[in-house]
């Protein structure tokens, strides 16, 4: 069970219907026009709601911005391998993964997620090691996107990955070395968009999968992109290619 | 006077030659391939060198990362808009800038900083009230950026920037209610690009000084991006329509 504090991550999370409730818990004297969207969802959807002092609710919240607001509940699932195939097969548009080998940190993975929705990402994949993540931490910098996006948790890639390749999914990887900028690789067809940790770059595994890869230009002699920065960009470009604006090869 | 910590702060802030500094400490018995080129940089600066125990050197640190090398020294004087101004007359290639009226914290800051370099800017400005940050977070997150970056603290917009307008510098907006989105803004002419803060947006003091305003394409019904991410997809467009890649209007 996690604690999940302040209306901008309960509100989602109730909305997302992805974790169970147990209880939702609001600070006694909040004002209506603050809380009263949380407690009728929760309530539409059968979740009890508590009313406790605020001394309570602080001693139970990690951290200080939970507002009068906080529920307990299970973690989020992630969406197996599995299901992830069929929810790509369904998609009405190009499927746009994006698949992170490494994170700087929960908060940072928070607003990559939050890029990775508002940029039409349909699912984020993130290789076992990242997934110990503190959830609550990374939901509240996600802005909810954490708990509306569909989050795959990766083991063993070719095994789980290689299927998407049926779905005609072009796999492109990050590399700083690579030849053709990311301007110049078509991510308007259904793409896997794999971007390395930070320190060690796209893994021996990921490499052998990918069909392509590109750079992301920067300036010379400056130092690099942070990982949350780079597939923020990344999905932008695809974002940009699919309206239609691809650059002419 | 601050304590930066780490080598990957301490190297940047020496070799960019902003600061003034007092003393640069090393962990008694620390490898020299590790910290040769601190102590070789600062004594070639002139800059005393100081062995101390590892309880010494962790005692004076804030964080957990210095590695055996902090530095004791002024803070990185912020670029005043004269300056601005000058420089921005010597670049030999059309001026990138990028004003922020807002930070969400220092972390996020740094990082900002760090794909701005990367990116091509050429200066950061920031509004008075974004410059009380902590300039040893700042400098952390950002790799270097914060020593190497021109930053300016804009206290008057309209006193401070108008003087770049007549170097042909064109203004302009992010706005969310745009029409134009930002692959229809032509930057790849000389521009200062403002980002407003997460909750308010641009401010009326910066919106009467653009001269267009554009929007960050997003998929409907998402939330948002960090003012990080949103700093970051600007800067990458303008590189994009710079590198020749401008797409027809």
């Amino acid at each position: 069970m996690e604690i999940l504090e302040g209306k901008q991550c309960v509100l989602p999370a109730l909305l997302a219907r992805q974790r169970k409730f147990q209880l939702v818990l609001i600070k006694q004297g909040s004002n209506p026009s603050r809380v009263g969207e949380v407690v009728d969802t929760a309530t539409q959807q059968g979740v009890p709601v508590k009313y406790v002092s605020a001394e309570k609710l602080s001693a139970m919240a990690k951290g200080r911005s939970h507002g009068g607001v906080a529920a307990i509940c299970s973690e989020k699932p992630p969406l197996p391998p599995e299901a992830l195939f069929e929810h790509c097969e369904k998609l009405h548009e190009p499927a746009l993964l994006l698949l992170l080998e490494g994170t700087e940190d929960a908060q940072n993975l928070g607003y990559v997620l939050r890029s990775a929705e508002a940029l039409g990402a349909h699912a984020v994949l993130l290789k076992k090691h990242v997934w110990s993540f503190e959830g609550v931490a990374v939901s509240r910098a996600s802005s909810g996107a954490f708990e509306r996006l569909p989050l795959v948790q990766i083991e063993n890639p070719e095994k789980e990955l290689l299927p998407l390749k049926k779905l005609g999914i072009k796999f492109w990887g990050a590399l700083a070395g690579a030849k053709r900028t990311m301007f110049d690789a078509n991510m308007s067809t259904p793409v896997l968009l794999a971007i390395g940790g930070e320190r060690r770059g796209l893994s021996g595994a990921m490499r052998e999968m990918c069909d392509g890869f590109f750079h992301i230009p920067m300036k010379a002699g400056t130092s690099s992109l942070s990982m949350s920065h780079a597939a923020c960009l990344v999905l932008a470009e695809a974002l940009r290619q699919r309206r239609g604006k691809l650059d002419p090869e």
